[in-house]
């Protein structure tokens, strides 16, 4: 195993300031110096002579990006498409399915506010209507199993749009055994993996989920603007891209066999112009965690460690604070989240009171960013407050350590200074 | 006047390669020097440390950009929005209007490919209808608002789709008449001005139409990614950004009056996790027209007048040749199209053949990037073949002239290889 840490922060990472400590790699992803390089070689190809990338190189550049991670996730690359994020490719898929009024999606009160707000388009614009699954975690996987397989014995449901790895708290969802339930129910499965690649293993063609994405961009390395988004064999023909463009095809078209087969590259390599360079860092960004890290299995390991590091961080600042894990241990990664003893800085701060919430969430970033240089996310959940934890191996846990008294000074701040209001 | 042409070039485009003659900058655009840096600046800034650029400043800096380019476009900054494309643009208002099927879109045969296809995925999946009005150039104005309204009489429409500035042939389109024929009718009016902005000049507040949008990439020197959307007040409730994010407001939502006064801001700021570079460097692109191009007015002057250059060299390489102008000189910008004499190359192939068109039309644009460094873009037109060139203050006349010998070369190897075949 390389020496992963502050010495290969300073190496592969050293755009970071010295006086930061980026502790919240899940939210926006932070891409190695040499797939930054790769990003202007490409951007820079790019705009000297347009012409001449755009008509001759940006498609087998595409071409190449969704082979080259195919072999992450075990995957047929003509079942892979590259989008630009995961809620566009959430997007996708719901502008693409046959609904009807009065269609019922399902969808767990977890969901990330993004997607979950696209069903709420769909409700709003088009009459579909949606079923909430409750989840308050932890949670065994079984228990999360139990209250989809209950919501589907009550409502006849078109399709059930879940995680494979939760926002806010971080953690595992079963994804796979909720698309076998799918399976066993009718219900198409979409699974918004948003955090999953790079940060789980992944063996789509096995799951066969109907669809799954999930962004490269926040655990794979590579810059912002790459997503990919798998589609099972049978919606080839339907699934459209977002925006529709050129590349359009009309489920009905007649096709030849080359093109049938080759049918997601066809309709989403190519679908409205913008910059194309951070699908080029894909081949750089694997080949940056393969040679330089050592390969997958190998940042996992030590990125899983290093969350259980952070959460002794997290214990030690807040004796009271409890980490999100179950029995089973099968909710970390290395993301680790926590309950925040709020009553501590307040005793009639409401958690419950989102508007509330929402208050303090803005304030301790910025008090965090501007003061102490670091960043832990806070948010509700089912009426208390949690806090997350990214690792990545660029960290190690003196980090954690920083950052754990970097929002217990934003509470005080904000609750000191909510007294004086 | 700055004095622009090759000079020009070499000191504020000095990235384009010796050898490469660019004359198709309607295609994809080509920025500055000074935009370039900008742009990997931005870039840098941005994942050095993501936390405090998503946090703290990527909303500030997209509201400098839209209260920049809002100017240009004799706009109030509320009516406009910052979108990827104009593709993604269309898109996000044809998501957004209530339509039920059975409902009658119009559009002219003109119409970009993109959006004609976004018009079938929504009768496809949707069940709304299409008209086409057909538009065989070169027409006058008036002829073009006689063809919408005889369409408008014959059928009840809801909404017309018509480009400010065509694609192939590249001509002006009276869209602020046909924004007014619209409102005669009770019709919505979507304007793809994908070409227009830093082309000609807009007035959108005064022109008032329901929804219209322009690349900045393209004509105002920003790098690809970058569009304006302008969404008239009374839809400001209804239009939803694409994808649907984060950001969203259902129509009925309670408001304050902050956010309703703000609500394009609101649900267009940030909808997905991308490169935020190419908004970065908009109010540089508009310096850079302002104070080293000398303005919009001093550039449209120099490629206008260019672009007359460049159908001289048209007619000096094929006398038979016809620039696509009417009577009153209105189509023609810094684009101008024509009609080749194909039949002087091949007395067998016929222009109305999509698919054979399609093949002539990718072999020249391989040929002529490969073997002469430029591309002057071809298609069909109304059963004819048309050439496009491009006027930019990187350009001088000589450079038509070897562009045009350029096709030339291509057209003579491509019927002469096909007559082997």
């Amino acid at each position: 195993m390389p020496v992963f840490g502050h010495s290969f922060r300073k190496k592969h990472f050293p755009r970071i300031p010295d006086h930061v400590v980026p502790v919240n790699h899940g939210s926006y992803g932070l891409p190695p110096e040499d797939v930054i390089r790769e990003y202007h070689v490409a951007f820079n190809n790019d705009v000297a002579y347009p012409d001449e990338f755009m008509r001759l190189r940006q498609q087998n550049q595409y071409r190449r990006a969704v082979e080259s991670v195919a072999s992450i996730v075990k995957s047929a690359p003509g079942n892979l498409a590259l989008v630009e994020n995961a809620t566009t490719a959430v997007n996708s898929v719901l502008q693409s399915v046959d609904f009807k009024k009065g269609d019922v999606v399902v969808m767990p009160t977890s969901t990330y506010g993004a997607c979950a707000n696209t069903v709420r388009y769909l409700h709003d614009y088009r009459g579909v209507e949606f079923v909430w699954v409750e989840l308050v975690y932890p949670l065994l996987d079984s228990e999360v199993v139990a209250k989809f397989r209950s919501v589907f014995e009550k409502h006849h449901v078109k399709l059930a749009l879940f995680d494979a790895v939760l926002l806010m708290p971080g953690v595992v969802v079963p994804w796979v055994q909720l698309v076998n339930l799918c399976k066993e129910f009718g219900v198409l499965s979409l699974v918004d993996g948003a955090h999953a690649l790079g940060l789980v293993p992944l063996e789509l063609d096995a799951a066969a989920p109907d669809f799954f994405c999930s962004n490269l961009h926040k655990w794979l390395h590579v810059p912002r603007g790459c997503a990919l988004l798998y589609v099972h064999p049978r919606f080839h023909r339907t699934i459209q891209s977002l925006p529709v463009s050129h590349s359009y095809v009309a489920p009905d078209a007649k096709l030849s066999e080359d093109k049938e087969n080759d049918l997601l590259f066809h309709k989403f390599s190519f679908n409205g112009l913008r910059t194309f360079a951070a699908i080029a860092t894909v081949p750089k960004a694997l080949e940056f965690r393969k040679n330089v890290c050592g390969g997958e299995e190998t940042i996992r390991k030590y990125c899983y460690a290093l969350a259980q590091q952070a959460a002794e961080a997290v214990l030690k600042q807040w004796p009271d604070a409890q980490i999100i894990e179950n029995e089973q241990k099968s909710l970390s990664t290395a993301m680790v989240s926590f309950f925040l003893p709020i009553e501590k800085y307040s005793s009639t701060f409401d958690p419950a009171d989102a508007a509330a919430v929402e208050k303090v969430v803005q304030f301790v970033a910025e008090w965090q960013i501007t003061k102490k240089h670091t960043f832990v996310p806070i948010a509700g959940h089912a009426g208390r407050l949690i806090g997350r934890l990214s690792a990545q191996v660029y960290n190690e846990a003196s980090d954690y350590v920083h950052a754990c008294g970097a929002l217990d000074g934003a509470l005080r701040a904000y609750f000191t200074q909510a007294l004086k209001l």
